[in-house]
């Protein structure tokens, strides 16, 4: 069996997957009017893993596109405390790729107890968390076969951008694209990537930093390179970085930056100074990679902000896979890993 | 300038400190009712760094005590985004302990426009924080020198409790013991923190583990220890590092876990075991400390669990102080950091 083929296969997919999202839409758009006929006043939003930054991108898009107030759920406050909160006028959505994890479905059916409208968003609509949930969005990736996720997460991402976008009123048109920038990102990343990876390579710890739209793709990034190459690598939005963590920060610091066009690139251009000053080598990935001070730069065709991330998780992907190789690792079947994982 | 002394002697201060802030109990049960006569539906909470762990020991204590669905606020959809949600019926509490970062001031400020109730939780309430928000709670822990915060952090957290207490219609009874506890905690736990930094100060990477109620206290180790001390140190809640992070996991990790009597320990006892079944060296604290298969354990005196996170900090603070020094840092001033963080 070859290292990553199954990785590697399923990040190349990744065009395709978003073609055969994008011609779901009016489906999606279908789900979102259902939704969003509640009025909801507020959204809470379940995840972990990467399904957790899944969630957070939701909750971006739905405090910023909707104007709706919107926060993460613990989902040790139902597993472990029992919480019953109030959830009428609130619309909880829980993400899971596998749909198998018994504490999503488990706050999910106590958030529908509690009067809460329950939507999952998932991959596997038949599994447990879509059973739970009063309406299961497929994400619709295909099977995906890989521990590690790849295509589900970019799927979810673009799931989530249609139904919101929807619930705008949009029809999902700036998201008609898609398929070719990926197939050209995934091109044209190869040999940028490569570099990054022969300056992590022999890093003792990777810092990865976004904000805003994009700091769900740090979170990944930290999450993808830690469970596959086994480095201490941590995720950081670009303000909190500057409360604390930063003081660790010094010429042993790989630094992931994601820099976008966009309202957030100011506040991380602040941040990549930052970690500059402090001798760390540092990587960017974005649509604004080209003006980072950053070596190398990983240029990412230029969308609307809110869409950014969808694209930049590629070469994100690549460069996780490539880093485990290089190292000798699996990113098929890192060690102690299952598909999915059941916690409570 | 000896280097930790003003950190040193604003830990050995918090005993004082936490009677302090009990004898202001009925000042705060004023505030609390004044700000549940409005009765929020939903809860948002703000914070960087240090506060933004007390934030989320106050999300944890209105979802379970209070039964009132709440989130945390990510500031950049206020300060870069713009965003204008709905906000009747939401409290908005923002937590700072210097109360000048620009960014809370700008999101509270944000928040009473569109409708919240704002109150700043803040030991400075004269800052542009107090100013901004329609109620300002002092956290009253007194001035604070050393840049690491100590006091100021669990000062917040009792206060917070006790609001919260004050609104389920408690007297913050239970907290009556903890100057006594506090002391107690602080003269035992020497032998046993002087032994894990021996263990640690060779560590290549440390990982910070807790669930519920103590996650907030393994993000504010992470956070003192990566500050202070410059380690790679990164924080999960016990079912997300289940979830992929734990394949990082090995006979190089040191790990810190924080592990406490009630609903929480069976969950965290299955993560302790799957970090000793990865070869990771183990050290606990908390009240359930003795029983976990760690070493060395420090216990800390048991408490309701909601009352924990404010004694089991103490030995955290402890260890990142010595630790610091024992690799020759100075925390009262760790590199490039200012008592005051200013981001957007």
């Amino acid at each position: 069996v070859t290292p990553g083929r199954l990785m590697s296969a399923e990040i190349a997919e990744q065009p395709e997957v978003f073609a055969n999202v994008l011609a779901r839409r009016q489906e999606l758009a279908a789900v979102a009017a259902r939704i969003f006929a509640r009025k909801p006043r507020f959204v809470l939003l379940a995840g972990r893993g990467s399904s957790g930054h899944a969630a957070r991108y939701a909750k971006y898009l739905t405090e910023i596109l909707l104007g709706l107030p919107a926060g993460q759920v613990s989902p040790s406050t139902t597993t472990l405390y029992a919480a019953q909160p109030d959830l009428n006028d609130v619309l909880l959505l829980a993400v899971s790729q596998s749909g198998g994890s018994p504490d999503m479905a488990e706050v999910v059916e106590a958030g529908r107890r509690c009067g809460a409208t329950t939507v999952a968003v998932t991959n596997n609509p038949g599994s447990p968390l879509g059973s739970a949930a009063e309406i299961a969005v497929d994400v619709g990736a295909g099977p995906e076969r890989c521990v590690t996720a790849t295509k589900t997460y970019s799927a979810t991402l673009l799931a989530l951008y249609l139904l919101v976008d929807a619930a705008r009123g949009g029809r999902g048109g700036t998201a008609e694209p898609l398929p070719e920038l990926a197939r050209a990102t995934l091109d044209a990343g190869i040999d940028a990537v490569s570099e990054a990876v022969r300056r992590y390579r022999d890093g003792d710890r990777i810092l990865c930093v976004g904000r805003g739209y994009s700091l769900p793709t740090a979170e990944e990034a930290a999450l993808k390179i830690t469970e596959t190459s086994y480095l201490p690598t941590t995720a950081f939005g670009g303000a909190d970085l500057l409360h604390g963590p930063i003081a660790a920060v010094g010429a042993t610091t790989m630094a992931l930056a994601i820099c976008n066009h966009g309202k957030a690139l100011a506040a991380m251009n602040t941040t990549v100074d930052a970690l500059n000053d402090r001798g760390a080598r540092v990587c960017a990935i974005g649509s604004a990679a080209g003006n980072a001070v950053a070596d190398p730069r990983i240029e990412v065709p230029r969308l609307p902000e809110e869409l950014a991330p969808v694209l930049e998780v590629l070469p994100v992907q690549q460069l996780a896979l490539r880093l485990a190789l290089s190292r000798g690792g699996d990113p098929d079947s890192p060690r102690g890993l299952r598909k999915v994982t059941r916690t409570r």
